[in-house]
C-alpha cells in the first residue's frame, strides 16, 4: 500500500507570500526590496519572527546571511532549503522570495503535524542575491563558497556612496563568521524558472540539472567619423554598417550551431552619436550560453575569428573576453528524487538547465545542491509582471516536502 | 591678345588665416571659435579693422551679422562675398574663415591696384552658421531668408542656459534690422569642400551647383525585454536583431539606388542596453541626401515600406520622418562664370554638389548665389586635422577675384 502523501497548505503558502511581498509592494503590485534596505530589514525581522514561533533557532553569518533551524533529533548536518529575500528595482513578488517561504511551509507542516526530524531542516536566506543594489550578484554565497573575497565585497559602494559594510550594520544583520553555512546533507533552492520554457510546454516542475555555462565578450570596431552628406558611400569606413555585418554574421553561424544556444547583444554603444555623422566606434556586448563546453569553445572561435572576417569593410574588429562561467551540475540523485517526488505526486515535470545565476551555483561547489523551477508566465521576471500560479508554487513546495521526507526516512 | 590676369597674393592669403586662426587657436593647430563667444568677438574685431584700413565701412544687422563695404562707382546692390567666422568646438583653420578672409583679400588686391569697382564689394561675416553653441545651423542666413523665426532664434539657449540675445548683446554686436543683407548683384561664397571627392580626382576647384536636398528619418523598433540567459532564440522579440535585419536591407535597397545617394545611420539608441537583457526597443536615424527628388522619394518610400517588412521578427517598427529640405539650385550663369574662371586660370575642376548645409543654400533664395569648393585633406572637417593647401585656398580666391572681375566688367 501506497503511503499517504503529506502536503503542504496551499492557502496559508499563498497568504504568506502576499505577506511579504508587503514589504516594499509597489503601485503595480511587484516589490522593490533591495538588498539591506529598510524594506530588507523588516523583512527579515518578520522572517525571524515566523521561524521563532515555530522554535526554531536564528542565526546570522558576517555577510547577513540568516539561518533558521529546526532541531533534527541527531545533531547532524542539516537539510537546507532557500534562496534569497531581496528583489530588483520593480521586481516581483516570487523571484528569491519563493524559495524562503517554501522553507517556511515546509517547517510549519512538518512541525503541525508533530514530526520532529531525524536531522535538522534549515531555512537560509542569502544576503544580496540581486546584485541589485551593490554588485555583484550572488554575493554572499559568492564569498561563502569562497568565489568572492570578503573584505572586497565590503568595500562594494551603492548608487549613493554606502558600503555594503555600512548598509549591513545600519539594518542590524552583521553576524558571526562562524554562523556560514559550512557542512549540510543537501540544499534545495526553490525558484521561479524567469523563462518561458515551462508555460509553453505546460508543465508545472523543473528539475534543474544544471546552471549553463557562459562566455561574454565585447566587440570593438572602429572605423571612421565623416561627415554624413559630403562623403561618398565607397569612400567611408563606417563602424555601423561594419557592426551590422558582423552582427549577421554572428547570427548566422551561432544560430547554426545548436538550439538550445542562447545568444544575446544586449549593450550597443554607437559613437559619436549624431545623424550628421558616420559612426566611427561601435561597441558591443555578446554574451552566449549553453550547457556544453564544447558548444561554448565553438561559440569562442567564431568570436575570436571576427577580426580576420572579410565583412569588415576598412574598420578596425577588436574582441575582448570580458568573462567566462563553466556550467554548474547539480547533484543527480538529488535530480533524481526530485523527479521521482513530482512523478509520484502526480506533477507535469522535465529536467531542464538554468539559463539565470542562482545562489545554488555557488553553494554546489561544497554542498550536494539541486533546484527546482516553477513557471513564469510569459517568462517574465525581474519586473512587476512576474507572475507564478498559486497552484504552481504549492506544487514547488510538495516536492520539496516530499523530497525532505524521502531524505529524513533514509 | 589676352588680358593680363590679376592675381591676389597668396603669401598674404596664408598669413591672414593663420592670423584668424590665433582667434581660439587649440593646442593641435585647431579653432574653438563657438558663436559669440570671447573668440568670436575678437576676431570680428580684427575683422573690421582690416576692413576699416581698407577704407571700408562696417554696419552690423540685428543678428549681429557684420557687412563691411568697398564703396563702387555707382551706389548699386553690391557683389558680396563672404562666409562665417564661427567654428565648432576643435573645429579647423578653414571652415568659413576662407570665405571671409577670401572677400579681404579680394578687396586688397583691388584696393592696392587702384580699382575702384562700378557697384560695391560686400564681405559678410553670418553669424552663428555652425550652431554648435547655439542650435539651429546656419541660424542667421536663416533668419535672412525668412526660413526662421527671429524672436525664436534670440531665444535659442547654449548649454549653460545663455540665450543668444543675451550673448549677441554681451560682445557689442547686436546691430539694426535695416542692415541686413538685402538686394544684392551677387553673392559667393568659397569653401572647402568637407569631403573627399576633389582630393580624391587630384582636382582644385569645385563649382558647386547645389545643395542637395535630404531627407531625415527616425525607426522605432519595440520588441519585448527577456532575460539573456532563460529565453530560448525562437521566443524572442529582440529589437536589436530586427534592427540587424531592417539595416541590412536598408543599405541593400539604398545601395542599389544610385551611386550618388549618400545615407548615414548615425544614430542608435539601444533599450535598455544592459548586456543580460534581450534589447525591447531600438531606436536609429536615417538620413539620405541627393540633389535629384525622385531619388528622395523612391529613399522614402522604402523606408515607409520597413514597418510591413518580413523581416519584424514579431517586433513592432515606426517609421517617423523628422525632417527634410529640397535641393537648392545656384544660380547657372555665376556657375558658368566660376567655371569660366578656372578654365582661364588653368585650374582643375568640376562642377559637383554640396552634401553639407551652407548659408548660401538659404541666401539663395533671394539673391542670385553659387558656391566654390577647394578640396579638404582626407575629407575632414569639423576637427583639428581639417586642412586644405595653401595652393588651394590662393586658387580658390584667384577664382572669386576673376569671378568678381568679370562681373564688374559687364
Amino acid at each position: 500500500m501506497q503511503r499517504q502523501k503529506l502536503l503542504i497548505n496551499g492557502v496559508r503558502l499563498k497568504n504568506e507570500l502576499e505577506r511579504f511581498a508587503n514589504y516594499g509592494r509597489t503601485e503595480n503590485n511587484g516589490v522593490t526590496r533591495l538588498s539591506l534596505s529598510d524594506e530588507d530589514r523588516l523583512v527579515r525581522d518578520y522572517f525571524c519572527a515566523c521561524c521563532e514561533e515555530l522554535g526554531m533557532s536564528v542565526k546570522v553569518d558576517d555577510m547577513g546571511c540568516i539561518y533558521v533551524t529546526l532541531e533534527g533529533v541527531e545533531d547532524k548536518s542539516p537539510i537546507v532549503l532557500g534562496s534569497h529575500l531581496d528583489t530588483v528595482k520593480k521586481g516581483g513578488r516570487f523571484d528569491g522570495v519563493l524559495g524562503v517561504v517554501a522553507g517556511l511551509e515546509v517547517v510549519r507542516t512538518l512541525v503541525e503535524n508533530n514530526i520532529k526530524p531525524q536531522i535538522p531542516i534549515t531555512i537560509v536566506n542569502f544576503t544580496n542575491e540581486e546584485g541589485a543594489r551593490f554588485e555583484p550578484s550572488m554575493m554572499a554565497s559568492g564569498v561563502l563558497s569562497g568565489k568572492f573575497e570578503k573584505a572586497a565585497m565590503l568595500r562594494k559602494t551603492d548608487s549613493t556612496g554606502v558600503t555594503f559594510e555600512e548598509a549591513l550594520n545600519s539594518i542590524g544583520y552583521a553576524g558571526e563568521a562562524e554562523n556560514r553555512l559550512k557542512e549540510a546533507a543537501a540544499f534545495l533552492e526553490l525558484h521561479i524558472e524567469q523563462g518561458p520554457i515551462l508555460e509553453r510546454e505546460s508543465l508545472s516542475i523543473g528539475v534543474v540539472e544544471c546552471v549553463v555555462g557562459m562566455v561574454c565578450y565585447e566587440i570593438e570596431i572602429t572605423g571612421e567619423s565623416d561627415h554624413a552628406g559630403t562623403t561618398p558611400m565607397d569612400m567611408r569606413k563606417d563602424a555601423l554598417f561594419t557592426a551590422n555585418n558582423l552582427i549577421t554574421e554572428i547570427r548566422k553561424r551561432l544560430g547554426a550551431i545548436d538550439h538550445e544556444l542562447v545568444y544575446t547583444i544586449g549593450r550597443v554603444n554607437v559613437l559619436p552619436n549624431i545623424h550628421t555623422v558616420i559612426p566611427n566606434k561601435v561597441v558591443f556586448s555578446l554574451e552566449a550560453r549553453h550547457k556544453n563546453p564544447e558548444i561554448i569553445s565553438l561559440v569562442e572561435e567564431i568570436i575570436q575569428g571576427l577580426p580576420q572576417s572579410s565583412l569588415n569593410e576598412g574598420c578596425e574588429v577588436k574582441t575582448t573576453k570580458l568573462w567566462g562561467r563553466d556550467t554548474v551540475w547539480f547533484k543527480e540523485d538529488i535530480c533524481n528524487l526530485l523527479e521521482q517526488s513530482a512523478e509520484s505526486l502526480g506533477y507535469s515535470h522535465k529536467r531542464m538547465v538554468s539559463g539565470a545565476g542562482h545562489d545554488a551555483q555557488f553553494i554546489a561547489s561544497y554542498i550536494p545542491s539541486a533546484m527546482v523551477f516553477v513557471p513564469s508566465i510569459n517568462g517574465k521576471s525581474h519586473c512587476e509582471e512576474e507572475l507564478t500560479t498559486w497552484e504552481d508554487c504549492e506544487k514547488g513546495v510538495n516536492i520539496l516536502l516530499d523530497t525532505v521526507l524521502t531524505m529524513l526516512s533514509r
